[in-house]
């Protein structure tokens, strides 16, 4: 059993409980793996600890119902902890930090993490903030207690970009990332293509709950850049901070703009692209018989370009509930074989 | 220390040799991995095994010269074994399968590898055959031996195809996977676009290389279903014969097809495609919007339908001597990662 405290509830850790809740029976009988949610910590919406585990299920209707308080009441069952005691509990093998991104100081999130490294659990992040902020910190303290800080949820969902390019291209030198990583404005600039207006898609986008109430994050830039700070910290060992990097988004792009490099036989596209020298985020004219032209919508890809093997793409998903709650799982499968052979 | 014996010095035993020419210190650095050749068996160029290494420079330079018989003498070096000695020796930890693919009987590679296993070694496959043949039996003698069976290499060469659906989506059930897995028909079909002839190009493609004097395997889709196979053990745990599965290759297909799918904002494409039911390789024509549009000349492409994830697509180089002699080397290397956690 692999003993998990959830710090946050919000999509993308009840897509977790989701997953757990679907697929327990098939990831006991395919893997030997039965992971187990011990604690699950909100800011304003309650907090629960079992040391014997909680239901997904009966999670998930709780915060359906609004709060965790409405979670039914078992022997041993203790309410109202907060992260940092839920990262010192001995009750967990493993946090798991799926609370707000903040990447200018990606606290409280980062001394919850230091917090769960020393009390000897293992880290997997959604929460950006920490890798982008404070990797090398971030790292040295899970090596100095011999545990293992996983991110793959930070960078295009569960599509595995952080898995293909630490594990399944090493021995490759990589040279360079470039790639699509922000699905928000892939998507405003696949609908601005049909001619409609950046304001018009915006709203739209914020109704459909793609783009959050104030979008900065988003059509700025600043999410595609705090995520390719830790592509580049994964596969370079180092990166620049914000203010190191020139991040510009999709505002200044007019319909006009796509419909010129349509007829030139180009998309523009908000490219992320960093090599072991530096880092930007900025919108570019691509060929239309470029890989990542064809990645349209909320898709997102990335293209390493390596000594050995040349260009390698990923397209997937680059957002989602369940896509999100799968890259968790698929770092708490790694840990469990990494403890298993 | 990796001890390695290799069978087959060809193409892809002589990129393996390559890179570890190349990334001695690197490998060491990076990785704290050190393989190391302990036997290199050729059917008609000569055998050389020592106990403490081949030089892989030295190596490539006395093939270059024509045979290994050219390799200089060293106290130790013991010359003209053959493959199934070289399985059977304490001198290797691993072994390389690289000969040529029989994907009728697997053999003389599959008697090889059992007897690998049977001596303790791991095994690593560039060779299709005896993974396409049989790999239920295989994967049943390695499991009974506590040994491991890998085979990045034998499809879409160093592009992790079977790392990325086995390892990394582990946790997704895969319901199809469907691609373009042959670099030759795909390069042909490119090539025809622009108006050539079926003959031309497979004349053009035979003068560099990409295509073989008898094109059969290529272009009647052999080669690729022998690859479909081995991904849909890989994925699904089992798997038609070749006989069971529908195949067709190219030779059908005429520029005035060609054009005519381009009127329709469409291309033709060899598509391989499995699910737990069934399998075939069949020309198809793909939107032009399509992710597997955008592939042309040798890259391959495969596309996993997911239930967690969606689609996720993997684009990369599908041959090259060094790109199968990089999937080889991931293969020692995730051995290495699993024997030193």
């Amino acid at each position: 059993m692999m003993r998990i405290a959830l710090i946050g509830f919000g999509s993308v850790g009840q897509g977790l409980a989701a997953i757990l809740r679907d697929k327990h029976a098939e990831l006991r009988d395919r893997y030997s793996f039965t992971p187990t949610l011990t604690a699950v910590v909100t800011r304003s919406r309650g907090a629960l600890l079992h040391p014997d585990g909680l239901d997904p299920a009966a999670l998930l209707a709780a915060v359906k119902a609004g709060r965790l308080d409405h979670y039914p009441d078992t022997p041993g069952l203790v309410r109202g902890l907060d992260a940092l005691a839920a990262a010192a509990s001995p009750h967990g093998d493993v946090l798991v930090e799926a609370s707000p991104t903040d990447l200018t100081t990606a606290q409280p999130a980062l001394g919850v993490c230091y917090t769960a490294l020393d009390a000897g659990k293992h880290v997997v992040l959604a929460n950006k903030g920490p890798v982008a902020v404070a990797y090398p910190d971030l790292m040295a303290r899970a090596a100095a207690r011999g545990r293992r800080v996983l991110f793959e949820a930070t960078v295009m969902a569960g599509t595995p970009s952080i898995r293909l390019a630490v594990e399944a291209l090493a021995g490759c030198t990589v040279s360079r990332v470039r790639g699509i990583i922000n699905g928000t404005t892939n998507h405003m600039l696949t609908q601005m293509e049909a001619g409609r207006s950046y304001d018009d898609v915006l709203a739209e986008s914020q109704r459909l709950g793609y783009a959050e109430s104030d979008p900065s994050g988003d059509v700025d830039g600043w999410d595609a850049a705090g995520k390719l700070i830790i592509l580049s910290n994964a596969l370079f060992g180092r990166a620049p901070t914000l203010t190191q990097m020139h991040v510009e988004g999709i505002r200044g792009l007019t319909p006009a703009d796509l419909a010129q490099a349509a007829a030139e036989g180009a998309r523009w596209k908000l490219i992320a692209e960093a090599t072991p020298d530096g880092a930007s985020v900025r919108p570019a004219k691509v060929a239309l018989d470029h890989p990542l032209a064809g990645v349209g919508g909320t898709q997102n890809a990335v293209t390493f370009s390596t000594d050995l093997m040349g260009d390698v793409t990923l397209v997937g998903a680059g957002a989602g509930s369940v896509q999100t709650g799968f890259a968790i799982l698929s770092d708490l499968l790694a840990l469990h074989r990494a403890a298993n052979g």
